[in-house]
């Protein structure tokens, strides 16, 4: 099943994409269960949000590729290299990625994001999938100069609008056979197998969950693969993952104001 | 005023801490302002809580003390250097710290907290403090082998536990007189005035608001002095900060079964 999450005549729903139709659902799915309204609205006649309001943390995973963690001469670590955004970075499909402009350059990462449905604290490798409500696309987007200046990367990594999220979450999603592809105004940028991750998502979350309790809302990005590069105003980033959809958010520079 | 958020007869409130007695708001001061119930409550019969649930983000600054870098070999940054521990990982007054057994050396680091009282993006210096809402102590526990390993920081202090914070939030403190020290068993091991912090707390929000829009709830941890050292079983680390009061917590290892 795909998981919506949209605005619709001023109210924000939750429903189960059905072709070119919403059903509409009776609260959030992951909380609520799937109680239908009898509703079903155009897909054309909602905005997107953000399939997943992250309440408490938005865990990333730096290097999770090797072809990723050599174009920037690092050698990928053994185990899983846990970093966090802030929650306040998430936007939705469509919404524009900001530039800061502090910044000199921003850089978009493509990933694949697990989801968490379920209260998760020293879980296995063997149960963790168990835990997971489904699986969206992210932007880990990097303001690199930043991220390099600082040495932490919270700062680089956690501008607002730098962790675009969605454009649905796929509850039946099959990593083994998905494929990656980033693509800026239709130029493809990155292109991997998703079985090219070093750590898995199991083991992320095994990982993960040793260190800190995971909260059902908790998304976990798992990296990217080669290719990140630059992105400047008017650009637009779409990321596709076979099974999940398309992710596509433009790009604009901070307003003088802002 | 100092704000406690606590729990008694099975319920969690607010209220305003007088002498030996806390008076009960009615809500959360910082949503809903000072509306006393009427009821009054002895401090004895109630257990007191973190004083804010951080629903975003805990918000960190590294080796913001002179003699805290150097006790590293570090020099101090001439910009605050941010990083972030998850929400899961704060725990109240009285709680306990337990050491992970996945570390080899857990230590305690006293500190002053900001708590954020209103919605902050790109804020002056000059304007900064008209958005915290009050004070309160904080522990930046901190696995320091792990924290050392990893490089990024978030694993080796996010674990869950890592952050007590408390008792009370003072909401008309001044940084300018007050003292921080620390003390194990008794024994002191931080001492410092908190005018010896490199970047004022003005300068910190100011600097991190223009990264990430910080939220009511969020809490700015400000760096620790000198004195940072190992913690284990049994111990009980007081951090104390005048015109506040003192944050009391006992440490605990992870059992076999956590």
């Amino acid at each position: 099943m795909k998981i919506a999450r949209f605005s619709h005549n001023d109210g924000i729903r939750y429903g189960i994409l059905d072709e070119s139709e919403i059903v509409v659902l009776d609260g959030d799915p992951m909380f609520a269960g799937y109680q239908p309204t009898g509703e079903r609205v155009p897909v054309a006649d909602v905005a997107l949000l953000a399939p997943v309001i992250p309440r408490s943390k938005v865990v990333c995973v730096g290097r999770n590729y090797h072809d990723h963690a050599a174009e920037f001469g690092n050698v990928a670590p053994e185990e899983p290299l846990l970093f966090l955004k802030p929650n306040t970075a998430v936007v939705g499909p469509g919404d524009s990625i900001v530039r800061p402009a502090i910044s000199e350059r921003t850089e978009f990462e493509g990933e694949l994001v697990a989801v968490i449905g379920r209260i998760a604290k020293n879980v296995s490798a063997e149960n963790a999938l168990d835990y997971v409500f489904g699986y969206t696309i992210g932007n880990d987007v990097t303001a690199r100069d930043l991220q390099r200046k600082d040495g932490q990367w919270t700062r680089g990594k956690g501008f607002d609008t730098f962790c675009p999220l969605g454009p649905i979450i796929e509850t039946e999603f099959e990593a083994a056979t998905a494929r990656l592809e980033t693509r800026v105004n239709g130029e493809v940028r990155q292109q991997a197998p998703l079985t090219d991750m070093i750590h898995s998502v199991a083991d992320i979350i095994a990982y993960a969950s040793a260190a800190f309790t995971l909260l059902p809302g908790d998304v976990i990005m798992t990296g990217t693969p080669a290719g990140v590069g630059e992105i400047v105003a008017g650009d637009s980033v779409e990321i596709e993952i076979s099974g999940i959809g398309v992710l596509r958010n433009p790009v604009r520079d901070a307003s003088p104001a802002a």
